[in-house]
């Protein structure tokens, strides 16, 4: 495949003009071709007026086509797998290796969500059925299901290239939901998106699917990004970046005359606490099984462990001295862009200059010829610090930890209990200490999408019982997750149809259930 | 029991102070005692913290517990109901048999929603086992379950002075996901709101529920209702009422620092579309249908019809000579406030003057002692004034429709997709012209929340299958619905769980299922 360049219009490109930018390496800091132009106002119209025609025809395909559709696009990125990661690998300093995993989890999310809705899962079908003889009143034939709300707009993540970009988790849902989508990619793996916007474009065009199923507008988040969220025919966003970026995006559908919901993955600091039986137990593995945490992909995963909570003592203490040994000897990684690098470096450098919190270890590295090498860094500080200085919540995003050295478990639950809201929370612990922890485990249920148990937060698995959200500022909308089938929910809404003839009724509630779903039957699930 | 006219906190009473405001009859336009006292800044921090402290105990309540404390709600519901009728008569001049049937619609709801909390319906737990084996990496165990989002501010509606008031559908659905409320009642049924809080007060003290599970405090939307929306410790909000009121409370949950959800149900006009086949078989029985949806209540219901489509022809002449007839013998009613009065009038005389439109009949209505005496309105145009004029799209609350002549099946679907989001829509045809308009009904299904085949929108069914909802502005959310079991799910979020030992779990997601609910395991439904 050629990259031209320029944004996806439907089943056609946007012809070049105005302002181009070009794709960096992050780790030579030079440019990759080809240039690429950002999108116009006319442009993000035509597309969301592409989209709002498209879903006349999309909303009518039944769960088994989307599924098609769905399935082809991962087939698609699998024939292209080399030339993908090849470019991914160029674009953002991350190793083929993982590349590959991701692609692999691209892949399966898609048939997942596709499979969620062949399955009826998503449809969530119901039915109650009328009864004539009801006194005072008869009552009605009433069947609900789930479809979907309309043209949806995706913005990319930087830091998951193909699993939450393009074709990513928040596509994918809205593709199983029924949506058309339009993405603004993220300018950190332009050619990536490009690359990856093709391939769904042919996967549309090979499935005959309405034009407008699918664009993709390059651009800025601020000019292109906003006005899209603004469009009146665009109903619903997904969005996995900053707190500003994402808070800006809640801001502007909010203050729309038709406001729409914004689903944003705003990140986290993903707090671990190490209870004391088992800290003492196994001091040099939790240490070691943190580092790998703190450090895998260079720190840049929503779910890294940034907020370390330990119970003083003999165990903490030699955890403290392996996890220093272990992040001071951590080879330097190009992250994702030098933007971010530097303001890795910027946070790093905030922490270090707090009254009360000490850099115990720093591993070297200089910024490389793109200024975007990172060391990995460990703070350490105490529960009254911490509990004073409200700056100490905040994401550094990179490999960076900060270890809080509690007096007691009644601190380890205060400081707990003063933490805002989290994709997910981890408790290390002997199943004992879980028990005699109960409060602490209930504290943080109230907080968070994801509780974690001896394991750690980076990882997240895409599944059935996935919740990848949490109360806001970890995401706009607690009530949702952005992995795992709960994610495709989030472009659905309900309709009911009363007393309508079978005839007439969708598939999924005809009473013969001729899709075989299972519904909730006057109250009951039937299979 | 003693009306005080005293704010309800949690198991005590706020003292008197400040301002005071009578409750009125508006058949009189007389006080009726006692005074009320609105409630001050001080109160609404009080009721919040107190709603934050008994929402630690709530959340751990299991659902068969939130189902008796419910129960034992309705039940006092209809211990009192005959000094609640007589209350809410002489505060609404709702009629007394209306309100023993909206008394007996409101317990129905409770029971069936702690049903829903008691049969784990709206914990939809979600289990997926564990994979040591899996490839390249080890597969969790991951299970999720809804839990609840914390205290929920309730505006009480001025229609429904039962069932969607103190008792009414958001805070039934609020306690029944686990969450304490915190009421606002409508100032149309002041006494009525401090009757049925004192017995949820009751309920709340014999159930051992936490003190702050519940309070109501009075005073205006503007005031203490703004006041509570903005409050940091209120989680969401359940409202029904004006557009003007709803947006409001959504423009200021959205700009605080942690933006909440706002579930405002506000209103529709509720469109009608009658087919030339059924009108041409049955045109006066089709009037006298509508009639008596148009002039239920005095019109004061938000699925009351506002809006009719037919196409031209003698079916459609008859039609509306009938509805005529009937419209102008239509007795005069008394409506809920002598403010809601004024709206009505002055929204019939503005649709009066304009051009292009006919006042085609009005029934007879003086005043009243009480100024709330309303007469009920036909208006009639055809469908080039309706598309060129979009204040005929104004709801017009109370017995008021217009009915819109229109040329073409083409024409009525024009005019039916200049339509915003509605509550509902209604088509009347025979089974083969459905099929027919096969592009009407789908197109229809995109901006309501329930279709309605030849029956008539009011009468809202409270039943697993229900959607009382729909696209803005008929609603803040048109993901969600405030009548039925889905309601429930509008105060709840999905937590996971990862790798928890059986024991430390919910009993919800336990693997032996303790409490015999259905779960989504492995992606199969288990009953």
């Amino acid at each position: 495949m050629k990259l031209e360049g320029l944004s996806i219009l439907g089943q056609g490109r946007v012809t070049a003009a105005g302002k181009s930018y070009a794709a960096i390496n992050p780790a030579t800091g030079l440019a990759i071709g080809p240039d690429y132009f950002w999108a116009t106002t006319a442009d993000v119209d035509a597309a969301a007026q592409l989209a709002a025609k498209a879903f006349v025809e999309f909303r009518r395909w039944s769960g088994q086509r989307r599924a098609g559709f769905i399935n082809r696009i991962a087939e698609l990125l699998e024939a292209n797998a080399a030339a993908i990661v090849e470019r991914v690998t160029l674009e953002t300093g991350l190793a083929a290796a993982r590349l590959q995993g991701e692609l692999a989890r691209t892949c399966f999310q898609l048939r997942l969500y596709g499979q969620a809705a062949a399955s009826g899962l998503c449809a969530s079908a119901r039915i109650d059925h009328a009864d004539p003889n009801r006194k005072p009143l008869a009552k009605p034939d009433l069947r609900s299901m789930m479809v979907p709300v309309g043209p949806v707009v995706v913005f990319g993540a930087s830091n998951f290239p193909l699993a939450f970009s393009v074709a990513g988790g928040d596509t994918a849902s809205a593709f199983a939901a029924g949506c058309p989508v339009i993405v603004k990619p993220h300018q950190g793996h332009l050619g990536t998106a490009e690359l990856v916007g093709l391939l769904v474009q042919q996967a549309a065009c090979e499935c005959q699917a309405p034009e407008g199923i699918f664009s993709l507008l390059y651009g800025s988040g601020r000019e292109v990004g906003i006005a899209l969220v603004k469009h009146p025919l665009v109903k619903s966003v997904g969005f996995t970046g900053s707190r500003t970026g994402g808070r800006a995006l809640m801001d502007a559908a909010a203050a729309r005359p038709e406001p729409i919901p914004v689903y944003a993955e705003m990140g986290s600091i993903n707090p671990v606490f190490f209870l004391a039986g088992v800290m003492n137990q196994k001091p040099e593995e939790l240490a070691a099984g943190l580092h790998a945490s703190v450090t895998l992909g260079v720190g840049q995963f929503c779910t890294n462990p940034g907020l370390i909570f330990v119970e003083r003592g003999n165990g903490a203490d030699v955890f403290l001295q392996k996890l220093e040994t272990l992040i001071a000897a951590t080879a330097s990684g190009t992250m994702l862009t030098a933007d971010l690098c530097a303001a890795y470096r910027s946070g790093v450098e905030k922490f270090s200059n707090f009254s009360g919190v000490k850099r115990q270890a720093q591993s070297k590295a200089d910024l490389g010829a793109g200024n975007a090498q990172a060391g990995a860094a460990l703070f350490v500080t105490d529960a009254e610090t911490f509990l004073s200085n409200h700056h100490l919540r905040d994401e550094i995003f990179g490999p960076s930890t900060l270890v809080v050295q509690c007096r007691s478990r009644a601190q380890m639950l205060n400081a707990a209990n003063q933490l805002e809201g989290q994709l997910t929370a981890t408790i290390h612990g002997l199943p004992e200490e879980l028990q005699a922890n109960h409060e602490l485990v209930e504290m943080l249920a109230t907080k968070v999408g994801r509780l974690v148990f001896n394991s750690f937060p980076t990882g997240v698995e895409v599944a059935h019982a996935m919740t990848h959200g949490g109360p806001y500022p970890a995401t706009s909308d607690g009530r949702s997750s952005s992995v795992g089938t709960r994610a495709v929910d989030r472009f659905l809404r309900p309709v009911s149809y009363q007393n309508f003839p079978d005839t007439a009724l969708p598939a999924e509630l005809q009473e013969s259930n001729p899709l075989k779903i299972d519904r909730l039957v006057d109250g009951k699930l039937i299979l």
